[in-house]
């Protein structure tokens, strides 16, 4: 079989959304999909047991960070990133061009790659297309990402003229030369019959930009093709607006997927606009910080609020920590007395609960049953507006 | 039934050692047994499930931590400890008078109790045997600890002669002390159907005082009697000297509980003296630091010799861990990247490891088969000398 098969076995009749499934050769998943993130070849407090617990099929590990530590070379040599981490499941890597333009310390960007100063030692990393490649090669995971110029982004309305114009500029280049890289990285590639290579998109929120950049990103024939440069500070209508034009001029035969996104409304957003495939920090990064997941919105767990509750995270909930029976007063005393299971406990809760959404968005689609999906949700029908997620910088929603 | 009910299936023909039972309104556990330490109401980093998983059938909470922190009364409302944290097997509670004398900042200590700052909130605490009983009723464990006078070991032949005159003299008053509070404790105790209060015995390195000790606490009848006061500083062949000496002392029809043991070694010399319970926080604690215990000996698995390491961290242990495969090499990549993984891995080993330990100690009392034991388990014959636990303060081995 080919690196990754995708099939469609049901599309919706008022929106772009389908069902479907793709399988790669460690197994497979259904789409729309929502990838949790095992930043560097582990999920932070989850065994991999506990994480097939939640639902999860699929999972995202960052190349730059596992580039940095321990090596993409030394994982290579355990067998790959599913041997070292016991994920035996379908694993997805990001390129690490997100990461080397938004996280890192920069000396120069140019058409050649990126120079920066590495977070684990400080010494000087020139990521290139080839390289990015070279170690999601040595890595192993079943999807690799082309490697991208991601470049901040901004809401045009509210930036001066003059940096309104660099905006546009700085897109333009990220746009021509994400298209230049994407061909070097498919000449890169060492092992497409066992890695399938995702294109990105860029373009900001230029609606024509992202235009020319489906078209000329497309033109290199790929298994599948993601949506970059999203979530990166632009706001969600803007964010809303990009994803609801861009992610119908994706080639339908293949697996499209919204890098960094997000929150239950955005995901739902995107899913109707035809958006097969997600990641996000968000149930991980959340659930560290005392943040639960529900249908009706996010609980802040260290508020005193909680201190005799007796109800479970979610009523409605599946996941081991409330099937388990875990109050939200337990679940508040572990964070107060700083003890690991609480974040533990929420992260697992988190995750289950994108993965339920997921499931039954899955099932919406099949049976056009959108109401009754808003009406399980509720969260799914709260405002547009900015999240209040107060521990998470809106620049840095979704990826690490 | 009585709150309380103890067994003993085989006694060994070559040594004090005994193969039991113990059965309580939560359910049973065979001895001897070990009590991994989940002190705030929490094991760091593992679920219940994790923990049956491990093979525990008991585990410790310590009512000086949770009578801080949320409050034994908020605990009380929640249904008990057991409905708090999700644990329905049972539970035994430390009175905290251990956490008292070694740890708080105190005030005052006199023949009513010990008055010490709160380490949450800084906050007066005047903790008195009456106080520590209700404090435990209200937590609703199955066995209780009496409150305890527990000063500071030390070796005397380390200590001056002035130094050893005091620490003699502070001695006596502990354990004359421990024995009114002892009979105050009785008194106190509210649920002496559900919950067993197990007796306490002091005395220090004095093996005269030792036997003291036994004969006033034991004087009162109670349903198990421990021996408190070790592993506190006094070193492993005086620990051994004095375990040895006074558990044949103790009432052989009750269970015989050694507080705060310890190294696999040390819990063997005490079960062939006749001990049938043991706590330590040494799995998860050296757990959270890296260290991994295996049948040879540990591991201090950020060492770099072993970065490239594909074996898993003990090739005869049957943890969920080493079963699943994860390598000293992966693990070793957690704790450099920081990822809470690795603590949680190498803390549910180290459990599994001493329960494994105490699993073969029962077949080997039951089948006199010690030489087979020594064999399968080389660090129990290693050394007695201090182990080197270099994270690990040797006056602070086993409790927190």
């Amino acid at each position: 079989m080919p690196s990754l098969r995708f099939t469609i076995a049901h599309r919706s009749d008022e929106c772009h959304a389908r069902v479907g499934r793709v399988e790669t050769l460690h197994g497979g998943f259904d789409t729309p999909a929502f990838m949790p993130v095992g930043t560097a070849g582990a999920m932070k407090g989850l065994t991999p047991e506990q994480m097939r617990g939640t639902g999860t099929q699929i999972l995202l590990n960052n190349a730059y960070h596992l580039m940095l530590r321990p090596g993409a070379d030394l994982v290579d040599r355990r067998g790959g990133v599913h041997a070292f981490m016991r994920w035996d499941g379908p694993i997805l890597t990001d390129s690490g061009g997100y990461q080397a333009f938004s996280m890192a310390d920069i000396s120069s960007i140019d058409d050649d790659g990126v120079t920066f100063k590495s977070i684990v030692d400080g010494s000087r990393v020139h990521l290139t297309p080839e390289r990015s490649i070279e170690v999601q090669n040595d890595l192993g995971a079943d999807i690799i990402m082309a490697f991208d110029d991601c470049p901040p982004g901004r809401d045009p309305a509210s930036a001066g003229e003059r940096d309104a114009a660099a905006d546009a500029a700085r897109l333009r280049v990220a746009h021509e030369r994400t298209v230049r890289w994407v061909q070097r990285c498919r000449r890169a590639h060492r092992r497409p019959d066992e890695q399938a290579l995702f294109g990105i998109v860029q373009g900001g929120t230029d609606l024509d930009l992202r235009r020319e950049s489906v078209e000329a990103v497309c033109a290199v024939d790929l298994p599948g093709y993601a949506i970059g440069g999203v979530a990166v500070g632009e706001g969600p209508e803007l964010m809303a607006a990009v994803v609801e034009h861009t992610a119908p001029l994706l080639p339908a035969d293949r697996p499209r997927y919204l890098m960094g996104v997000g929150y239950e409304r955005d995901l739902l957003t995107a899913i109707r606009a035809g958006v097969d495939m997600f990641d996000c920090v968000l149930p991980t990064r959340n659930g560290r910080n005392a943040q639960a997941f529900t249908r009706s919105g996010r609980l802040h767990l260290r508020n005193a609020r909680f201190t005799e509750d007796d109800g479970v995270l979610d009523p409605e909930c599946d996941c081991e920590v409330c099937r388990g029976g875990f109050t939200r007063a337990y679940v508040r005393h572990l964070f107060m007395a700083r003890e690991m299971l609480g974040p533990i406990l929420v992260s697992m809760h988190n995750i289950r609960h994108f993965q339920a959404l997921m499931v039954d968005i899955r099932r919406a689609i099949r049976e056009n049953a959108w109401s009754a999906l808003l009406g399980s949700w509720p969260v799914l029908a709260s405002d547009l507006s900015p999240p209040a997620a107060r521990d998470v910088p809106a620049s840095h929603q979704g990826r690490e």
